[in-house]
């Protein structure tokens, strides 16, 4: 059918701070049976473990092959976009979109580069600084009545719909504009922020929500590396000319 | 969002002979996310069952609910249309459709009237036999390197997808016509194949595959309870009228 590297090659599927292994060996075999394969795993409580390997089945590949990190940030080095899941319809003056549109546009950016899909801790999902990272909230319209899906479920149904959008996707006509790397994107906040202390803008004592709300900014934006270049002048230029 | 009786309440989920009973639970819990309740079992290997209970979570009710029957087309009585899961891509020169297209035709028949989705046991899916009781052969696009997913996660994208064609659905505007009853379908065949034989169309000794072609004719044309009338009378004259 599609023969091509395919986009889907790069796609990193994140799960962060999973308890249950049998959740991590059923999340490998939805991926795998998607055409999926790259897994990432931040904090696992237990892995490698017997029981991971039992429910991926044939699926060990993608275990074996799995990432391990002790950071959020370290599984995110690499990509220029990042989307997480979430059980709620807003979010941080987010708007959330559905899984549908969320896979059409992981699909366009994922045509060229890196791009990560977070899907939470089981009982408490993904954290708000955790989400802060993401430039893209992704529900799944569940049930207003029992909306606790699984969450190797969540990973089934996105891989899957990742799958139909590319094989429903057009070849790429026009050269792709090259993303700002993630991690270069936190290094520009950790710049900025100490830089707005430093001008006494920020108060480290009172942040109140400040960085956040420059975060949400940037993230609806999905900055450019030339674009980052800029920024990153600019911060240059302010620290320099400040007493 | 949606307040009218859904059709969703009209569809039943079957599953045929499963070997393990926390993929009923599974299922159980997938179907409930997205708002879908009805669960039907043939000959579960094992059941009731304490995994079972543990992969619902809170959808023990649906387990509760679920009705258990010794054959499927018990469990079929009363649908006018059934749909099942094959891992094949055609099968008995039926095509099969992707779940997305299933689903809307599903919902479609669903507004009125009660429908069937049959899911088979893990290993070998749904035989030739059962697989001829339904109109409709649904394929989930899986990756050509590993298609083996797991039955509870081809129930919770089945379900994502009805739930998603639910959503989109327009208000039905016209009367729909009224389909005929699968069980009296079955009723059809039988009273056909006696009548086959009597008519010596059909050697009981050697029966080739005719009524496996009769079924795949009549699958595809979905048949409406009137022109079943018509064509049991037509049978009756037949037998009327035959020395």
């Amino acid at each position: 059918m599609k023969n091509a590297p395919s986009p889907l090659s790069n796609i990193r599927i994140v799960l962060d701070h999973t308890s249950h292994p049998g959740n991590i060996g059923a999340a490998a075999r939805a991926l795998k049976t998607m055409g999926l394969q790259r897994l990432h795993l931040v904090e696992p409580r237990r892995f490698p473990h017997a029981e991971a390997d039992a429910l991926a089945c044939d699926a060990k590949d993608v275990l074996q092959n799995a990432q391990v990190h002790t950071t959020l940030d370290e599984a995110l080095t690499g990509c220029v976009f990042a989307a997480g899941l979430t059980a709620r319809k807003r979010h941080m003056g987010h708007t959330c979109v559905d899984v549908r549109e969320a896979a059409q546009r992981l699909m366009q950016i994922a045509a060229t580069q890196e791009v990560a899909l977070l899907f939470g801790n089981e009982a408490y999902g993904l954290s708000n600084d955790e989400l802060s990272k993401c430039q893209l909230m992704i529900s799944i319209p569940t049930d207003e009545a029992y909306t606790s899906l699984n969450v190797a479920s969540a990973v089934q149904i996105m891989a899957y719909e990742l799958r139909m959008a590319w094989l429903a996707a057009p070849q790429p006509t026009q050269a792709p504009i090259e993303l700002a790397r993630l991690d270069d994107i936190e290094l520009f906040y950790k710049r900025l922020e100490e830089t707005l202390i430093r001008i006494q803008f920020l108060d480290p004592n009172n942040p109140k929500r400040l960085m956040p709300r420059v975060r949400r900014l940037f993230a609806r934006t999905v900055l450019e590396k030339e674009e980052l270049n800029i920024l990153m002048g600019m911060l240059k230029s302010i620290n320099l000319n400040v007493k």
